[in-house]
């Protein structure tokens, strides 16, 4: 061809996948709906594209800045979801008599934000979100705590952290100290002390924000609250006693962290005094998940019970309580921690095409594995062996089976198995049910359990 | 609030899913991934936006109009995707030295065009596609036809026919019959020929086109094979007889067909020389597939071989053969034949909150039954009985459990099974063996059996 070719290439801040990172990726996602579901949360999906002003309606400059927009065909001026938060709150209001309350959803979607590209930051990302809405009781928080939980040990980590505050105690510290109007200066305080310690806060705090002597000490107290959930409960209770809003609170994180412990969970969550989560969405219980082997990656899994969802949509009052995986940051750390298999096909087995003319036999055999569970390639074409191996290993099989014509005469096969470079000669008699049992072997599976 | 509300609403021509349609919907992509992956096609993902040059680079004026396209932050021409071909064939040129050859993949994705929204038509709508790259092989035909098979049976179908035809026979025939340069009208004629009969194409072909007498016979006689594959192998040989072409690919059909009666599943293939799949793309085997139940519906699975993906951006041949199933198209036809369950939950089982004080009892029974592998919801509120059943019957869960604090004493609860109003009182002693033996046996699966 005379034609120039257009040089092909991603846009600054996208990516794609290649299969080696979709594999793992689909897996993980696959574990996410297991568990959500394992729940009775039931999956929806919103249109990318929305009108701009129900995208910015509740947007901090910062979004409406990042957001895809534009002009479309049709004179609207429309936007690309820059969370999944925006279209819950769209959705839940625009379908709630149909939808019925208590209503539980999980929402896996792609969504945009043009911010500037850094390391591990993406202009398109994926929110993994599940929210119960319509209730405002207690179980609902402790049953994402406990999805939370199951999420964690569902994909691998067994050493991995629930941190967990509520906004009400926050709230009522604040009011009783008089801080409201510092919450800014005093949350960012309470968050900075584990890193710079007391003297620095205490020095911010009085010659910076002003906080007088008691006001200071509060702060730097609540601050340092750490230890076992009952020791935390008590000191809290004392320091915010007198506020029925602080009270409150407390009352709710015992009721939590009892539940955990008579449901064995105890050692994954913990109380932090030290989350807040911003100041103007939440306000109750919140939730951070820490990696103990990488905490340096921050929370892989956050969220926190809110009082109204859709107030921009209706007057209809929609309390909830939700939390987001962080479905990137969670791969990466997988990958730095070598939780992620490195093959770059879903199938276990190739099968060597020895000759064109036996394409039937491959065929057949391939569908026999495949009715067994296995996953199988059948090469196309009938290049020589060793191209057909190297083939094989770097694309990751595991197992290649190799059949001329006299072993397929004498109905045999040649198993290949390419950890160890083991070859076994393995009957295919009898709809292939030796062979079945030695992949069954080798791969580590029982016959009647469901690859992941 | 004394705020305006904003009228939630979504644009014209997308759409919500909510989970009474998500589920399905959701249930359909697993099967399809599945199955890709059975034959060891691997997924990929490429980014929603991409160069407005590149996506334009081999549309049609068509879909260049119905692009969303505009410019973004750093005044860059961007547009949304409206296909997954073209994103391959950039994918495929840039990342072909760490894929290696031959390359599988599937790509389910989500899809634009702003075209007029009709019935059944959305301007967001996903597709469901997979490849075979860098082969000629007609092993990879063959795959492709089995993978369509496999598709249509593993989502519930028996009554299925996947048509069969090849671009060289076509080609040939009218470089025969020096028909090249009147293609459009001769395929157009061949298509329409079951609809109006050959009278009426005689006349078109003869009068409109000006095609002598030997060439409109020919063409009739073309569009009028019908029968066994043998059949029209035979007929079809005799009418291309002495171009190279068109007997080169009436011997590809017979090799595939051949395959396919030794696979066993020659009733669901049938040869169809009307097929042609526009002009320029393919050139080898091409593919349709109707359900015999729905025909008028048209193709849910349709695709072909092309001799070069990515001539645009690479000077690399790159012959591939794929297909792509019509999501939305098929589950519009499972709903009109009433193959959808019409739940709204993908849990099964509701355990009642009968009252506060035992949640940590429901919340242990339900961890219980999840481990089982059952999905499981706890009601969040100690409502009255009533409405939680209310709840549970519109929800559409199967069974109901209810525990008041005497049954829970003598480790028993109530297993309300609402599609026959029936109630048994089962024990959970054992860690709930019993009531999992039950729930098994109504819910009609064995132990090990995994759900969809």
């Amino acid at each position: 061809m005379s034609n120039q070719l257009i040089q092909p290439r991603t846009l600054k801040g996208f990516r794609d996948f290649l299969p080696e990172m979709m594999l793992p990726r689909e897996a993980l996602i696959e574990v996410c709906k297991r568990v959500y579901r394992s729940y009775g949360f039931a999956p929806i999906d919103t249109p990318t594209l929305e009108l701009f002003e129900i995208l910015t309606g509740k947007g901090s400059e910062e979004t409406d800045r990042q957001m895809y927009h534009f002009v479309d065909q049709g004179e609207r001026h429309v936007g690309m979801r820059f969370d999944l938060t925006v279209p819950l709150a769209r959705f839940v209001a625009q379908h709630s008599a149909q939808l019925g309350m208590p209503f539980k959803r999980y929402h896996i979607a792609t969504v945009w934000r043009g911010e500037a590209p850094q390391a591990g930051r993406y202009r398109e990302f994926m929110q993994c979100d599940f929210d119960t809405i319509g209730t405002t009781s207690l179980t609902s928080d402790i049953e994402t705590g406990l999805v939370i939980i199951d999420l964690m040990k569902a994909l691998g980590f067994e050493r991995f952290e629930v941190r967990i505050n509520n906004r009400k105690v926050l709230n009522g510290f604040l009011e009783k100290f008089g801080l409201a109007e510092r919450a800014t200066a005093v949350l960012r305080a309470i968050d900075k002390l584990p890193k710079v310690g007391p003297k620095a806060i205490e020095t911010e705090l009085s010659e910076v924000a002003k906080l007088n002597l008691e006001q200071t000490a509060a702060v730097i107290e609540m601050a340092q609250l750490a230890g076992e959930p009952q020791l935390i409960l008590s000191q809290m209770a004392d320091l915010i006693s007198g506020n029925p809003l602080g009270e409150q609170g407390c009352e709710e994180l015992r009721a939590m962290f009892a539940a955990f412990d008579e449901l064995g969970v105890g050692k994954h969550v913990r109380i932090d005094p030290s989350i807040a989560r911003g100041l103007d969405y939440y306000t109750g219980t919140i939730f951070e998940t820490f990696l103990l082997d990488k905490p340096e990656i921050g929370s892989v899994c956050s969220g926190g019970r809110y009082d109204n969802l859709a107030g921009l949509f209706t007057r209809e009052q929609l309390p909830g309580i939700g939390a987001s995986l962080g479905l990137d940051r969670l791969l990466a750390a997988m990958e730095m921690l070598g939780m992620l298999p490195a093959a770059k096909t879903p199938a276990q087995i190739m099968i060597a095409n020895f000759r064109n003319e036996d394409l039937a036999h491959y065929l057949r055999l391939a569908a026999l594995l495949r009715q067994a569970g296995f996953n199988v390639e059948v090469y196309p074409d009938s290049k020589k062996l060793g191209a057909q191996f190297k083939f094989a290993d770097r694309r990751g099989f595991q197992g290649v089976i190799v059949a001329g014509p006299d072993e397929l005469q004498s109905q045999q096969v040649q198993l290949k198995w390419l950890a160890d470079s083991s070859q076994t000669l393995v009957s295919i008699a009898n709809s292939g049910e030796n062979l079945i049992n030695e992949l069954n072997a080798k791969l580590n599976r029982s016959g009647t359990e469901v690859k992941m």
